[in-house]
């Protein structure tokens, strides 16, 4: 049986890992890293870090208008899939590759596996959201983490090869937590909040941006600030001295390891990802979402994570509040990956 | 107001026309043919009939494999949309260059309006239930022609922006008939069966195709078969010999009020076309529609329209059976375009 996996942004590569594991002696992979993120510390670095195959075709689509970026990847997609006739396409999350591959597998009449369907956030403002909506409507199998997800799936009349099955990324963090892998990468700071930021709304307008920045620059303790390349190159576009953010030490995009290590090892994380909110959720450190919404609820309970928008002057307080309590089984118990692999053999057959 | 149309293929000619018309005035038009169709009587010959301006912007992408096609589309509509900044994008249908426009409006967040929202066949397999599908979820406006539409689309969870305006290819079947313009166009030949087939599960299969011909071979009526370029480039692949078929005239694929006029003085319609099964009913022609299901559900009321695909044998019987009533007010009463026009300056002032 063979699969054709489609990877192409930082989260994916993250996610694939798992998959890969599971498959292992059951499904021959064939991955296809479209070059969405091409960086070496966005790419690389995950599959050298955590030993994974490197992929069998990567196609350098790099940055470009959603468009044009999308319209690329399906045609070469297309002409992999012709050459390698798959009995299945995987696609994870909510990226242009995401997408890309979905649609190419829904027309040439591939069974179609969405990794992370049913999310959202109802912002449809957001690329991410029109992507998944859309890869979730033309799937044969729909993994979902979660039964808010499932709910989301039905209310758009999507009931069919629906699976909820946990979260891959909740495998990954128990895999490195059990075998202990984060020992090796904890920061020499200490007593500080760790911070990503690169989401559009976050950072397409020079004013929003600074506003971030200068909140962050008012906060209690120093605060490391993992950075993203879209936030980078838009800072320097606007002319920003980064430099000038005393209380802010910029660090590079980091591996996976590293990058849970400083999540681990802060007073809290301040953050517009999706996956670092669970991260944060399951490492038991307090998040705040820089955003009106979330496609993970869930972590909203019990104040684990909070929503902070318009005014971010709150950051500080609510960052003091610790929850009571996190539920341990939130989206499953890390074995969600064998489950899809065994779930998608038995579609296939 | 500046708008962006979308077109690429035969019927999207035809529906634009009264578009056009009842712009005129109101929006500044801007169309972007994609070359989906590019043959003189696929294409040119309904911009020159139907006296429409021409093409903004012409394609030229050509047939292709769907996600190659797509991609090409997208690449190029997304430069166009770049360039021109228009106010709102229109699409119309269900075709590859419908879902083309709409995926890149819709990433650049230009309001999109789809017409021909909500029709489905329940038919994942078939490329125009993907394209459909798809367009929905991420359309601002959806203009529909029917109750039965809208409520697929409150199963899919698609409420807002919702208008039911009727259909607008009655609008011009309209006209046509108020202003007796057939009346040129009226065939030589009398007591004969009108035929068009092009859709992949009925061509893309040589017994398929020799199955259904070899069926109308034996009609009691003399069979005039408008030829689509698929249906002709896939005989010619099969190496069937066309004029074996002693009771099937083919002709080539006809100008619009040709087309009418073959349907009007047919004794009846064999089709797997979309918007002949409509126009068959508006005209008062038995329709026998060649496939398993149809998203025009409701001219199968009354028997109007039947369905058949496995047994054709009884496509004689069904021609002979005409339906006593025909509801006048199906699908709207030729004023749709004009409605959706104003609901589209509504919505974008
Ligand atoms: O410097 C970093 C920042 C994030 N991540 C990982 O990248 C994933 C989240 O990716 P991102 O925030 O880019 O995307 P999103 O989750 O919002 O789709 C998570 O697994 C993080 O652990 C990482 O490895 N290094
Ligand atoms: O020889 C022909 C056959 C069809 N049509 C018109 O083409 C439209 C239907 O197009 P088609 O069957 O290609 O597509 P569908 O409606 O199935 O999407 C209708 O308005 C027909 O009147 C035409 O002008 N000439």
């Amino acid at each position: 049986m063979k699969i054709v996996a489609i990877i192409g942004a930082r989260p994916q590569f993250i996610k694939h890992f798992p998959f890969e594991l599971a498959s292992k002696g059951k499904v021959e992979l064939i991955t296809v890293h479209t070059g969405q993120h091409y960086d070496e510390n966005m790419s690389d670095i995950f599959f050298t870090q955590l030993n994974m195959s490197p992929p069998s075709f990567t196609l350098h689509v790099g940055s470009g208008p959603h468009g044009e970026q999308t319209g690329k990847m399906m045609i070469e997609i297309e002409k992999i899939i012709e050459e390698t006739k798959p009995d299945g396409v995987v696609v994870y999350g909510d990226t242009n590759s995401t997408l890309a591959g979905a649609l190419v597998a829904s027309k040439l009449h591939i069974p179609l596996f969405h990794i992370e369907a049913g999310l959202r956030s109802f912002n449809k403002k957001m690329p991410e959201e029109v992507n998944r909506v859309l890869t979730d409507h033309i799937s044969d199998l729909l993994f979902v983490p979660s039964g808010i997800a499932v709910q989301n799936l039905k209310d758009e009349g999507v009931e069919q090869g629906v699976y909820e099955v946990g979260d891959i990324m909740k495998d990954l963090v128990q895999y490195v937590t059990k075998n202990d892998l984060l020992r090796d990468h904890a920061p020499k700071e200490k007593n500080f909040y760790y911070a990503t930021i690169h989401r559009p709304y976050n950072t397409d307008d020079k004013e929003r941006l600074t506003y971030v920045l200068e909140t962050l620059e008012q906060l209690d303790k120093k605060v490391i600030f993992s950075l993203h390349p879209r936030t980078k190159n838009l800072a320097s576009y606007y002319g920003l001295n980064l430099e000038d953010y005393i209380n802010i030490s910029f660090i590079e995009p980091q591996s996976y390891f590293s990058n849970l290590a400083y999540l681990q090892n802060s007073e809290g994380l301040i953050t517009d990802s999706g996956g670092m909110q669970k991260e944060a959720y399951w490492l038991k450190r307090k998040c705040i979402t820089i955003r009106k919404e979330t496609e993970w609820k869930e972590t909203l309970e019990d104040n684990a994570n909070i929503l902070l928008f318009q005014d971010l002057s709150k950051i500080n307080d609510e960052l003091e509040k610790k929850p009571l309590s996190y539920n341990i089984n939130l989206y499953g118990q890390g074995s969600s990956a064998s489950k899809m692999v065994d779930k998608i053999i038995q579609f296939i057959n």
